[in-house]
């Protein structure tokens, strides 16, 4: 506990707390800095931005409700780990919102660091084991993690619903942008893709989604813009 | 949708997505609310208290990490099931902090009666199946229950531990009151009981836990009392 940032170093443990368990503990309380972390969504339920521990509960209590749905056989408890873990790097690395250019440009660069300084603090198997989840998400090969990435591209989507547009208002947002996040969902779940499908269509038709479908990149159009059946 | 309370019931949803998939849909945005849930628990990472998904997300992590320290074997998916899912009921119950004594007097109570009113509104199979989740959750007859009461009960004094005592120091907490806590964590995993004791007798060294061991009630001390051996 060297580096005075961390959680545990403000109060280490007491010696009768052996040294593995202390060691899962400290990840524990450092990991509790993902609950001050922003997301660029809105909440439904109130007038602030989630962030990334409520967002990962949200998507573990939707793999619970909605594996019915994926398009392959899923083992659902290893669905909800990954999602449980799959925004811990962002501790260190922070949100890169989706509508935002600038933030994803190095946004690969700044987790693999992140993931390099925040899983060494477990024990190695547990370190070795996070760290695999965490790039089993990101590659999304597996039938798992595309459903969890379906979950994580949908969310967002629904507290849109409810907030008029919510992230789809951002200046870096445009349809094709965010028909390229429900195409994450479609390739998780052709079902949960269809319904987000149905939720941007409305969303267009109400003024809430900026561009015209088919257009390569964003056009600021007023007001709701026609779109093709 | 027709209590307008309701945050599906501010938007429906397109006729485009069936009933089954938009009472899903519907249901986990009305769990949105669980963000806004205030618990007594500070965090350690920020001058804020926690919210019950944000507590409910720690808990799922911490059954990820800690499972090994189960007493008896227990299926991992159903135990971050069982937590992810725990605190649903308080979206219309409320928080019922452990050292406030009136707020747990109909707890139970209110928890049946928001139950009664969140479930049903998923289709009838997950009412059911989630209303079953929930009261195997509160017996804590499974070992799966037992270990998810278990990490419920030593999640808060991991953030207390950061916090110079945080609930403990509350008015109606006591060493006693404490101590039943700790028993909660030792019944599903004696241990992490045994670590968990081992902060609670360093908090009443720093005076931050009211009332000497063994005695019936809470007494107002002030500063550190002597500990027996």
């Amino acid at each position: 506990m060297e580096d005075p940032d961390l959680i545990p170093a403000r109060n280490p443990f007491p010696a009768g707390i052996d040294e593995r368990l202390s060691a899962q503990l400290a990840f524990l309380a450092e990991a509790d800095k993902l609950k001050t972390i922003l997301r660029a969504s809105p909440l439904a339920a109130a007038d602030r931005r989630e962030n990334d521990a409520e967002h990962s509960w949200h998507l573990a209590l939707m793999v619970a409700l909605l594996a019915e749905y994926a398009d392959e056989p899923i083992d659902i408890g290893h669905t909800v780990t990954l999602v449980v873990v799959h925004d811990l790097v962002e501790i260190y690395a922070g949100d890169s919102p989706v509508y935002d250019a600038a933030s994803r440009l190095d946004q690969r660069e700044r987790e693999e660091a992140a993931a390099d300084r925040l899983f060494p603090m477990l024990p190695d198997d547990q370190a070795r084991e996070l760290r695999a989840l965490w790039e089993e998400f990101e590659a999304g090969e597996t039938p798992e993690s595309r459903f969890a990435k379906a979950v994580d591209r949908l969310e967002p989507m629904l507290l849109n619903w409810f907030n008029e547009g919510g992230t789809w208002r951002m200046p870096g947002a445009s349809l094709d942008k965010v028909r390229a996040r429900a195409a994450g969902v479609t390739a998780g779940s052709s079902t949960l893709g269809a319904a987000t499908e149905a939720l941007i269509d409305e969303g267009v038709q109400r003024g809430w989604v900026r561009g015209v479908p088919g257009a390569d990149s964003a056009e600021d159009v007023e007001g709701a813009p026609r779109v093709e059946p």
